[in-house]
């Protein structure tokens, strides 16, 4: 497992750049219809919960996105959030201005900003900066930040969990790249991993979040009490894992690669989040919400799993761009076979939280 | 004449991103030299000039270097920087604590941010933000920068004048890539443009720093009163330029591109930097002085300029890498040949500026 010097072990949950066929840019339809069912929930966030005396006085406010990737999605998010910002300001009549914009794009800083800052609108109407580097630490200086957003981005854990890739540990989670169908004890070291994850997410924010300003999250997820083999997200990679294993037993793909290629992804419950939130204890939730997922066709699903992850197992398994091709094609194969399975029986959630700094 | 979203004519002032062979980031150690040079009275300024109440309240020291590149000059002139306001806090007893800092390296949207973001010093301590766009206009809120510090950047104008580039005008700058041997007409037009980008860059500063805040620049300049065909920097690209015409009488460069090319900057002399000062009105002029230029040997000083504009000049030309390496090989020739010429006679002085915010 490399490290890197931000101590992410690899795989690092890096997303395609650049802007061709199987680039993040293009394929995040997906990811966009989950920032615009939100988009009416934030609207209700500042509106409702956001107090402007938090920005008055800097006559600035600071907008966060975290795990940005390379847009456009951002540029979409970001823009909801400073559009109610300012129709909030509006309503308020002379007693507020309408502040000054800096938003901070963050994501790692293997993250493609060249394409990020190339595509930023030309029409925006805020300064930008891209922040790179780890959201489970600290990347703001404190009390400066008015609005964090982040969509699809705060599921992705810092590292697969050492022990599911340990083939002396009992929970060593062989033949499979998720949690899904797996034992008790790889469930546990992912559960894990996720509640540390979330404690150095929530006390970096805890700092950086000025006093009363408000947090906004989008994630996959999973209802209360359900299993979490029933998620739609985990069907769809358990799904890949079983073509990168036929690809593997045709000699195409490394067996023993796929023995230490795991996502790094934990889907939470609200309970789950709810637990976190309070043992941090500096935020309260504001709101928790569940929203349907969109499930797309097999076809824009494989695309969009391939601009998603499709760079890390090139690079992981150190593919040629043919058997990346025929792993793809045998995924949108396998989804379309199984799509009661996938697109039907599975749950596909997403959690809308917000949460606002309290102490 | 290209115009991108940012309104730049081309050729834009972009240097050559990644880390290869002829990458800034492999070589700029002239103007490394210069930020060297700079240092002690970047101490100076800090220890005599600068007013710590400006941050005391926010607890943080925002900081911009603009035109920072691709790295990695650009940190060690924040370092400078950090450390000088570090030393000052410590020295002014409990009355002073030491802030966070956050570091925004602007430079153009086409800069290579990825090469510079994926060479951060892992153990810097501040908050790094890159701002891509033009330090012509606002990049920044208003009041939110302490210190800006800008080196090798300002001498660089937001375009070539029309005038020079048109075959119709009485200040078409035939046969030359810069201003230095050429008529009044058209060192007239390269002033006029550099005048008109000064006023709109102390304007844009002049909103974004702090009042009581500092910027420091440092660009290659040129004594009072002397005549701009003098300059190091100009006889250097002179050289440069002859060797391209004798590409272009050998049928290996376009006569027509280089007609419309010429290199997109102008080299104040103190007197005039006072003027454009005095013009804007916000600022007070803390510190100017001469330093001594870097003057690398031949071999040495070709590579420092294919890193600097290398890459422009291959791409508006349309070269191939041959043809590239037979400019600067024939350059480098050049420069041993007119040694005494360039390296001797030529006045070769940075101008250090220090402004304080006073209004």
């Amino acid at each position: 497992m490399a490290e890197t010097d931000h101590g992410i072990a690899y795989p690092v949950p890096k997303i395609n750049g650049g802007s061709d066929r199987y680039s993040y840019s293009k394929n995040s339809n997906f990811q966009r219809k989950a920032i615009d069912c939100a988009k009416e929930l934030i609207n209700k966030a500042i509106a409702e919960k956001l107090d402007v005396n938090i920005f008055a006085s800097s006559k600035t406010f600071r907008l966060a996105d975290l795990g940005c990737a390379a847009g456009p999605n951002t540029f979409f998010a970001v823009q909801n959030v400073i559009d109610a910002v300012e129709l909030k300001c509006q309503g308020q009549g002379e007693s507020c201005q309408v502040p000054e914009f800096q938003v901070f794009f963050n994501d790692l800083a293997l993250n493609d900003f060249n394409q990020l800052f190339q595509s930023l609108p030309p029409e925006r109407r805020y300064f930008a900066a891209g922040v790179p580097g780890v959201f489970h630490g600290r990347i703001f200086p404190c009390d400066s930040i008015h609005f964090v957003h982040s969509s699809y981005a705060v599921q992705v854990l810092s590292r697969v969990p050492k022990e599911v890739l340990d083939k002396e540990s009992p929970a060593w989670n062989r033949g499979r790249i998720n949690y899904s169908d797996s034992p008790d004890e790889v469930v546990k070291c992912f559960k894990a991993q996720y509640a540390k994850d979330m404690e150095s997410f929530l006390k970096a924010r805890a700092k950086e979040i000025v006093l009363g300003g408000l947090m906004a999250f989008i994630v996959p997820g999973r209802p209360n009490g359900t299993p979490h083999s029933e998620t739609f997200v985990n069907r769809t990679t358990t799904l890949l894992g079983s073509c990168l294993l036929d690809m593997a037993n045709k000699g195409k793909v490394s067996h023993e690669k796929l023995d230490s290629f795991n996502m790094p992804t934990y889907f939470a419950s609200p309970e789950e989040l709810e637990e976190f939130v309070e043992r941090n204890g500096c935020f309260s939730v504001e709101i928790m919400e569940i929203q349907e997922q969109e499930r797309p066709e097999p076809k824009k699903l494989s695309s969009t799993i391939r601009g998603g992850i499709g760079g890390i197992i090139k690079e992981y398994f150190g593919l040629e761009e043919e058997i990346s091709d025929e792993i793809f094609d045998l995924f949108q194969k396998k989804l379309e076979e199984h799509s009661s399975f996938i697109f039907e029986s599975g749950n596909a959630i997403n959690l809308f939280v917000l949460l606002k700094r309290v102490v």
